[in-house]
């Protein structure tokens, strides 16, 4: 748990002060940097001590083996693990004889200081030798979002009081011993080195290393260029390389006061497809544009880049600085891990750790896409169209699997299932449908044509040929899904889950009006009037399980039906449930882990009734101990639209202040992404109520909880750029730019145009009820998670 | 497929005539010889060529690590696995200077005959070597149920018509290569060489191996002797030992005509507790014993003691030899598995492979005690003996699952649970129920009562109370059990799966009833009468889910909603299904690996009227596959219940010949003991129409197909030795021993004494409908079944 006290109240940065070696990991991730394409955990420029070490490349993993004690049909035997590649962030230290590490000497200062605006990190030291020198260290790092194979370093020492002698050593470093992640030997073996050396070449301050994986096959080079300022005619330097190390050695005397400062970039290429030769002159050639642009330059180019990214996408908040800030930073890292992205896939925990493997699971689509479509919807067209280049493999896998049309993967680097308990995996079935919601999203947000007769067309089309096969009618017609896994992990193989019977029967019903709509595209797919008509038949008679005697909605069948979970004698200590008990007990109990009916009632909210949606919240918030980060944000939306604003709020907060306060435990493995991205969400589709269920236009149903006075957002629909704000008792509707639109407000249609604002009142709900909350699992209270840390060796 | 003509129509005997390489592994299981202590494959004197060499003894293995992809809360890591031990079987023979091997020279005549009154496999071969020199070889080996840690072996050649040179190589072999059983290579490693060596050592004729395993600490020590009989001052013997090796060689020339026969015998002992000297005496012991005996004498007491287990335990069968001869080896392997079993765990394959690793499953106790339970109570007695040391392991289980009382493991050696897909494994909750149903009828049927007031009342109050807290009542007061997994592994993790609801019944009302017969005992295991009223409360209350549109009781709930299978387009080659489709398309199918709901209509019958029974069990056998080899039986025993006699007919056959003809193709891992086991339940309470439900009295309901003339069975009831004969219009009940006895023919109760024999007509039933089954699945058609098997290098 990081004490929020540990960062500061800043609009646009988040700060540390001192060191703490218990918090070492969550800050590696806290202050990871990442374009998309290239990610570096946040660790110490001198490497050591680290938590995890970790460089990331989008898409660049090692096959590894899946272990079963008893296996069976169509478990996949081949995993797919996220590479630490060769790192590029080293640059040690040697003050006088003693190498600069915060475990030994005096540290006086340490702070380090993400800057949202800048797209940087920065640190500075003060730090006193064992044997008593003094230095401070100003060190600044980047990876570029303008050039995207890029990270540059700065790292500037200053010698405070007596002249000392320096060594520094600029590395890579390609297989460093990292903490296994597998108790399988295989698999431990497989990602211990995982990189063979094919080359490495130095010359002057340059170098480079050439690596490839075994089994994955896949080609990575790195090179590092050096420059630097400081008494010229004091400065030795060397630079050697081996298999796995390149190094460059600068080895100068300051006197007191003197500086010497170092600019390093470092330059990443890796593919499956160019040879090694290629690769070698393209990661040159990006050395050489950087070098080019020159450091300052290239400051210059990151702060631009997000000046536009921010005035697209900022959320302004009032009457919470915590949340304010919390929430730009939950928006920095969506825009971190997606904006270079490029037609890879963007992992659940972007590219600052190596939780999860490295895997991609429905959290790309449902929780970060929707950002994407409405401020950066390449960056979603780019998702999807990976999501397309699997396209093969998800339906050979339906083949494997005796369905038709396509099943993506619930957990992959590359696309092909990698998920080791299919209860959790391929019983997920709903992947698919959400893949389709995100394709019927973009489309409708942005009117790509092309993207919609071609990629768009074929992804609803075989997803929608899933379940057709997966489905099956009754008797009496209804049309059923036996068997299958929902969103909520405590239960499994359940029959007719809501969350994904609805969203089935929309990416059956999107299919259908979108093969209606090109008709020729879909023909060219192999779509008949009878495959449309069953679809639309299915669609429209999907079964929804309901208690009578309850009034509720089953999440699935027989759910009500369930053990009562036994909340009050469940202590603290027992969350989160899967640690300490059994799935047979959870499978059979009303105990959810995350929002799964609540995941209808926001998604697929038209098929409730206000009076229904509401009442089926009230239930269902009982019994669920969000166990999972997913859940914060679909409960916190959905307490907004029916009335619970101080609840939604305690959501808003939970869910942008889960990696920054560590509500999990587990920042160190990395950033929890979907709650990040789901952050933005609970912001537009919460508080701002919107809601694109319908192709032809965006509803809105503002609302704003006591505790804030002003919140503000911006989105870009069917080209128009929309900045809504949102006040106690009336929202505000802008077109910054593009022509008149309509959209609605509370059901109304609202006219915008470029002339004029459009106001609004809202209204608060009334006739509410209590919410009951499992005992000890209401909203995280901030307050009590505070808890100090120990930091070393600080003060004069 | 072992052809049928393979082995001669015999009453009492399964003969081998000629060699064949592919059956070598069937027939290795097919000649195994154990008494449930040690157990011998029929690899072949000689050694090579084998399928896999096999030698077990009951309770010993070793642990091994049971793998994950992604693991659990309550997953066991550590699996167990029966140990090859050390091969006492080899005796290698040199012909001059030429191996005797099968695969070469040539090969004028061989065969086996396993005898199953004589209790011996015998082999008769005449081999011309290479090199031209004849001989023939007899030679017996026994495992004798009198002296239950020897094996024996009698091994004579003869020079037919030549002067040979023979060496004659007596081994016992630790560690021999046997093929990987698991992809995990740590647990492959574990496997491939478990003894560690303790000591070795050899004087005379005489040589003893001694070694332990790495982690599960058991100690075993194997030692031989000899005696010869031939030209005895031509004879050179020398013997040798070393760490996995122990031989004892006799070198000799025969002229034409002359024989030379060795005796050998070996005897094991192992154990975890004793000490390694005190294991050596015992061993030693135990040759000087036999060898006091010797071979003619261990032949008669072999013999002797089979008579006696015969004239208890034979079904006569006229009309059709091919079964009457499968039906006694059918009971002769549950004699051989169970007989000298003496508590310890009774293996699904018995000691006759390596197949399921050795384990105890629910086989043991719903498949195999029953016969046990009324031909010999005493090793009844002896397997429940065993359950009960598993009640503490059992009673960490339960706590580790956050249940009460005791959960037996799915699949076991020790006791621990072994399973490693708790679908199948942990939520097949009904082991438990099934430990006290076997129970409950050993008590019934021996009014045993010390067992009952101790270790019988123990198990039935922690099963009990188990299921007690396993389930739990609806608002409805219905007694509901959700998640779990019944008999019929195409379904995991359903609501209310009939079979173990009502078993979980029964076990609940025969724990109350014990508890009120035994008062003070109860009190002593701490139960009250809160929970005895509460045990009564769900068994009465429980949930039996039911169709009312089609009429029948659902195996679980909504079962009867699931999608149909389409059986026409499932070709034989994708059977068994589970190696085809993947279980999520299973699970949500009507499709049916094994009797479940007609499990509960045998054993639960009482809670189902008849009209609704024969209902019940023709929809299911229109859905059931019988892709495990469990279900013929059952469906055999209700089959001939409701009046479908030709039907249970022909399940009689498949249940009796499921290794005989090898139908599964995987009689090779060793014998399909519950199969085997459950042909006698097919007999007596299939055709006997036997039922145990009510403590007081047997039920008969006897009938018998157009095919047979006669059918006559034994039991053992509270003391008393009935046997039964049913003919094509009556039956016969004779008492053979003890004081008269009331039991029920068709309802009536009828006096049995020892003056006379009371027949009685039975009557067939009427108004039956047409079975239909899954197309390509009905009882599998012998003929069909017969392929020619090639033979090698026979003739002269």
């Amino acid at each position: 748990m990081i004490d929020s006290q540990a960062f500061p109240v800043e609009p646009w940065s988040i700060t540390e002060r001192g060191f703490s070696r218990d918090d070492m990991g969550k800050m590696e991730t806290v202050f990871a940097l990442s374009n998309g394409h290239v990610g570096l955990r946040g660790n110490l420029d001198e490497g050591d001590p680290h938590d995890l070490p970790g460089t990331y490349l989008s898409g660049f993993f090692e096959f590894m083996p899946l272990p079963y004690a008893e296996g069976g049909y169509g478990y996949p035997d081949v995993g797919q693990s996220i590479v630490n590649v060769t790192n590029g962030k080293i640059i040690r230290l040697l003050v006088d004889d003693e190498p600069f590490d915060l475990r030994y000497g005096r540290l006086v200062h340490h702070e380090r200081v993400l800057d949202m605006r800048a797209g940087t990190l920065e640190r500075r030291v003060e730090w006193i030798s064992p044997a008593g020198k003094r230095i401070r260290l100003k060190t600044t790092r980047m990876v570029s979002f303008e050039q995207r194979s890029i990270a540059a370093f700065m790292y500037e020492v200053e010698a405070v009081d007596k002249p000392v002698r320096l060594v520094i050593q600029s590395n890579l470093v390609a297989n460093e011993p990292i903490p296994a992640s597998s108790e399988d030997p295989r698999a431990a073996a497989a990602m211990a080195a995982p990189l063979v050396s094919d080359f490495y070449i130095n010359y002057d301050l340059h170098a480079t290393l050439a690596h490839h994986t075994d089994r994955s096959n896949l080609r990575i080079v790195v090179g590092m260029d050096h420059s630097f300022e400081g008494p010229e005619d004091r400065v030795l330097t060397r630079s050697e390389s081996e298999p796995d190390l390149a190094r460059v050695t600068f080895s100068t005397e300051l006197d007191a006061g003197e500086s010497f400062r170092i600019h390093k970039l470092v330059a990443y290429g890796w593919s499956r497809t160019r040879s090694m030769p290629a690769l070698r002159d393209q990661v040159d050639a990006a050395l050489a544009a950087a070098k080019r642009t020159g450091w300052d330059e290239l400051l210059i180019e990151q702060r631009e880049f997000l000046y536009e990214r921010w005035d697209v996408s900022d959320i302004e908040i009032d009457g919470d600085p915590v949340l304010q800030q919390a929430v730009r930073f939950a928006i920095f890292q969506a825009m971190q891990a997606s904006t270079r992205a490029e037609r890879r896939a963007v992992p659940a925990k972007g590219l600052t750790g190596s939780g999860y493997d490295g895997h991609t699971f429905w959290d790309m689509d449902t929780f970060l896409l929707p950002q994407l479509t409405y401020l950066l919807p390449r960056a979603a067209r780019d998702a999807l169209l990976w999501r397309h280049s699997t396209l093969e493999i998800a339906r050979r896998r339906a083949k494997e699997l005796h369905l038709d049309g396509a099943a993506f993967a619930w957990r992959t680097i590359r696309g092909e299932e990698c998920s080791g308990y299919w209860p959790a995996g391929t019983a997920a079935f709903h992947i698919s449908a959400d893949v389709a919601d995100a394709v019927r999203r973009y489309i409708n947000a942005t009117n790509d044509e092309n993207f919609a007769m071609n990629q768009g067309l074929e992804l609803l089309v075989e997803t929608a040929r899933l379940f057709a096969s997966l489905g099956h009618f009754d008797d009496q017609w209804i049309f059923r899904l036996d068997g299958v896994t929902g969103p909520d992990e405590y239960h499994a193989l359940v029959d007719n889950n809501v969350y994904t019977n609805l969203m089935a029967a929309r990416n059956l019903s999107s299919a259908a009006a979108l093969a209606r709509k090109y008709p020729e595209r879909a023909l060219a797919f192999g779509v008949t009037a009878d495959e449309i008509a069953l679809w639309e038949r299915a669609a429209k008679h999907v079964a929804i399980p309901f208690d009578d005697e309850l009034g509720v909605t089953m999440q699935s069948d027989g759910f009500t039906k369930y053990r009562e979970w036994d909340f009050e004698g469940t202590p603290a200590s027992e969350y989160p449930l899967l640690l300490h008990f059994p799935y047979y007990l959870l499978y059979s109990s009303q105990v959810i882990k995350q929002a799964d009916l609540t995941m209808a009632l926001y998604l697929c909210g038209e098929h409730f009734t206000p009076e229904q949606k509401r009442k089926d919240f009230e239930f269902y918030e009982s019994i669920t101990v969000r166990d999972s980060s997913l859940s914060a944000s679909t409960q916190g939306i959905v307490a907004a639209e029916v009335g619970y604003l101080d609840l939604a709020y305690e959501y808003f907060r939970e869910t942008a202040l889960v990696d920054l306060y560590d509500f999990n435990g587990n920042t160190d493995d990395g950033l929890h992404l979907a709650a990040m991205s789901a952050t933005w969400l609970v912001a537009v589709a919460g508080f701002g109520g919107m809601r694109d269920h319908d192709a032809e236009t965006l509803a809105f149903s503002p609302c704003l909880p006591d505790a804030l006075t002003r919140l503000r957002f911006r989105l870009i629909y069917k080209g128009r750029r929309i900045r809504i704000t949102v006040e106690p008792t009336q929202a505000t509707y802008e077109l910054l730019s593009g022509q008149e639109i309509v959209v609605r407000h509370d059901g109304e249609p609202i006219t915008l145009t470029r002339e004029e604002k459009v106001m609004r009142p809202w209204h608060r709900k009334t006739g509410l009820g209590e919410i009951r909350h499992p005992y000890g699992r209401s909203p995280r209270d901030v307050a009590r998670s505070r808890v100090s840390v120990p930091t070393e060796q600080l003060g004069d």
